[in-house]
């Protein structure tokens, strides 16, 4: 019998991964979590992998066997794992009545080409991404509950889509305007493969542009915020620390607005959603309010005419941006509150 | 007799006067530079003060005073000190018959009302103001070697500046189209002061924005770019890092280009100019390639339509930025190679 | 009425504070905690103070008053202030009935002497320094427990403590040979004031000792080792990050043993205590495994002649080094689980 | 014919190479240097593989090819290659009558058996270990003049030596005690090659000890100090910053001593050499008083007793710690100056 609680997470040798193992280690209505990794190095337990978990993470530890994970009662699946291990994995757990949260990049986009595009692979399972539910909990709560798939978003178009959504719907940007979204993240968002340009002394002091015009998060901001491609230019840098994603986001505004009527849009549109905070006109948030939590902070600032708007958006990537908001859909779908664990 | 090659160093206790005085220690052409702080600490030489320079600053260190400073023989005065002290002081050296470089922003305006507004000073001498030539050596090496008072560009100004001006002059910026400048700069840019928003703890592993829509650095950018006010967004970011500026900087073009073009067009800007690199396109400059260096980096990245262009500036905001560009104008004063005592 | 689990807060702006604020705030056994500042900056709540606490803090935040904590029901009070704040506050309140535990080091030593002599400040309440017992959990469980004073111990003692203790217990060091405790922290146990030597460009990239013969955390080791002071060498170094002390430690063994038997020594002497973790011979604990947990982790390597050991001892300064040993403590008070809240 | 300073510079990949590289760019005895890696990926020069050095590094760059360095002008090689490229390399170079100076192990031990022990790799020529010179030019400046092969020393031995040799040549180390040296360093100094443990995350704010009792730098400590084995203990630790090692060295002393005693036997040893600085009794060096110099800074605190010792050491492992110091080699061997190049 499948229990909703009774987990299998997937892949937790990299940094979400290993977040998503922590929550979900002190997350109150979890019940005997199974982690799987593809390499066990012979380790029984999750604590003898990562020693620094001892007294906390002392839970079983498999390699990774999807005919094992079948065989359990696990009903929920965490997928931590790359989009080319999940396009296949995702599919053979929901057959066999599991559900799924799935944080790669794989069942994020409701077209099939879209996810060829950009990701350069083939995705068979065109009647599965029907299925799935772009997991943005403050924008589709509804589904989400009653979804058997997940795609969790990625950080940066969470950071991103947060802060425009509200202006998008309220029909505050201007027709035909670009919007600029000069977006920034800590290091771990980059993966923890050894690579020439991870290494501490080529990021230590360092900051720089990278995938100008070529990011995989563009189509999600597309899609959700409801921009055309050619009025929306989304750059990504790599700062010299570990967690965040700050988004400084400039949008020309459609009419001469105050800051108490952007703050009220702000707080109209996510009133009751407790994991995005919305800063009062005129402060702003840092990076360091947000790390190691799962919210997302909004703040802005306009121009003494009224009309130029600069939106700052944070979360901590691997937070709100992956782990974590992975958390607050399970939630969601297991019918509890959306904090729960997240605290 | 006033030997242009004789130096008074005044305010040598922030990062950008110490800096200033490392380079100017080992400059070829310096004769016998005399430092000048505020407070001394009954220290004869710049060593006893700053041990770090011991076997390399063993030269005269002398409480600021203007009388002594006018009886000497220097024939150049470089100001690191705040604009409120510079505002009077560099008036009192020129009609002592000195050369002034002042690194504050006190002289950066041909007009007074700029400075007042942006200051919150008056600045009572107007007449030093016309004559005051602002010390970017890519734009005007000429009214700099026949100058005698140069105003220091401030670090952030120089940074857009040198992107823009090559683009604004060759009228590739489409009409009516706004600028962003993203600009992020390290900490050292934020002066030495003690400060409860620069202890190590605020800023490690922090990011955040700063001094929107009122920066002091706009209305310089304003006046060299020739863009107006309204056309120009100019965004301030602090690094979690000592020294670096990097701005990224959005433009839409009046026409359709292509990298090659965009290119050529730097490259004949800045052709003879030695301390601006273009990047090939297709490659982008780094804060750690310039770290330490004189040198402006430049890159670029076109879109697939030929017309959003994102340029990205780079510069150490203590050399390009500040002491090493005073360096420069000095060297252009003196009539010797620009990069004399700058490699 | 006085409810031990009604709690005064005082002291909450610095570094210190500010994490048993977090702490307290999701302590489950912990009811209407009030804060207390002396600068309320006109603000009521926890959250309008620290915006970074929207949605955790909302808790009430008062000027600091002791005749209004007095006047509350609040039946404990942690005090996070200075020493020379505790030593007036502490007897007050417990006169007044109430619980203290004293994060500063103004109750630390039983010689009113040794406090005057570190500490350079009379100690006039030499009747409550024989009442206070050192709140280290580890060794005096039964003394906090029955306690109504705890003295916090400092975050250098605690870490070099907890790796000779069992040693000293076991007689394993040998008479005569000196102890070498080379101890680094990170900025956050500077305090949080603004200080020139802990501007952001003074502490990154850079490395230091200070202090060195003169540290006020010097007489808590020489007390709760046993070891004279002639034996005992302390140094401490700053590091260039935010949170955590390792300390390696250098011990000469007075006889041969195997690294099994030093193992088995530690593990006796902790068996049963769940925040200090003994890592298997062999392997070493690091920063990051305490970073933001209240567990102190000791691993050790021994030469090939089993004689030369050399304990790292890790911990993080502002949770088992301070705020999260002051809630260890508390739940001792209370009788609860002495790990509640600190997961 | 081969002339001295017509260069071969062999291995600048990696952060000692390219060092190596921007100092002898700039060098001004070093005529038309060539340079030689493994892979030029097609460049011809290495301005063009490191694109930070457009405008410096104009020179020719080659694939390593024996024939083609010794079919050269090349008077002098500099080898920044693993010892067990060196070990084969540096022989033949010999042989056809270049001088050189290698930064790797290979040739820093007269016995063979200690380098097969330590590295784990047999050395078939022993005859060319008894040639070699450690190039520890405060030490050895005039063998290193007259001989053709340097073996350029290891950044913690270089560190370690210069403080201790002092002392114990005047016989100040108490007969019997035992040495603890406790050395933190940046991460440069363990290669650019990508490894988990290197990814900036697991290294920025982290803090940990690596290799004791087992680092190759020990013998050298061992031979150039001239104490025992058993009466040295040497540990290394990683630092999250880029440049520098900072040694704390534990001396007990033979007899009572002042600071100023112990401080003129410092100064009387470096006498006359102005690559090692020594520091004024009560005063300490930090790590960025030396990062990208030359200097080795030297202070030191006595106790109250005036028999216990702590000194530090500080220097850039990059510079003086590696490829400074074999750039000072070259100017001793050369017969010019030692700091030439080097300021």
């Amino acid at each position: 019998m499948r229990n909703p609680e009774q987990l299998a997470v997937v892949g937790v040798t990299g940094y979400t991964g290993f977040e998503l193992a922590r929550i979900l280690l002190r997350h109150p209505a979890v019940k005997s979590p199974v982690f799987y990794v593809r390499d066990t190095q012979n380790k029984n337990c999750l604590a003898e992998l990562f020693p620094q978990l001892r007294g906390v993470g002392e839970a079983p530890l498999r390699s990774l066997s999807l005919s094992e994970i079948i065989a359990s009662n696990a009903g929920t699946a965490f997928l931590a794992t790359p989009h080319e291990v999940s396009v296949g994995l995702a599919p053979a757990l929901l057959e066999a009545g599991m559900r799924v949260v799935d944080l790669s990049g794989a069942f994020r986009f409701r077209s099939a080409n879209t996810f060829a595009t950009w990701y350069k692979l083939p995705t068979p399972h065109a009647d599965w991404l029907s299925k799935a539910i772009y997991g943005l909990p403050e924008l589709y709560a509804g589904e989400i509950a009653s979804s058997r798939l997940i795609a969790n978003p990625g950080c940066y178009a969470t950071s991103v889509i947060l802060a425009l959504r509200p202006l998008a719907e309220a029909g505050l940007i201007a027709g035909g305007s670009s919007v600029v979204c000069d977006c920034k993240s800590g290091a771990s968002g980059a993966g923890k493969d050894p690579r020439r340009d991870l290494h501490f002394v080529e990021v230590d002091e360092n900051f720089k542009v990278y995938n100008l015009f070529s990011h995989r998060h563009t189509p999600e901001i597309l899609e959700h915020t409801g921009l055309p491609e050619d009025r929306v230019i989304f750059s990504t840098h790599l700062l010299p620390l570990a967690r965040g994603i700050l988004s400084t986001i400039y949008v020309t505004l459609s009419a001469v607005h105050s800051g108490n009527e952007i703050e009220a849009i702000f707080r109209k549109f996510y009133a009751g959603r407790s994991m995005v905070r919305i800063w009062p006109a005129g402060s702003l948030p840092e990076l360091q309010h947000v790390a190691h939590t799962n919210f997302c902070d909004i703040g802005f600032c306009l121009d003494s005419s009224g009309k130029r708007l600069i939106v700052v958006s944070c979360l901590d990537n691997l937070g709100k941006g992956a782990a974590g908001q992975a958390v607050q859909n399970f939630n969601l779908m297991l019918g509890i509150e959306e904090r729960t664990g997240l605290q």
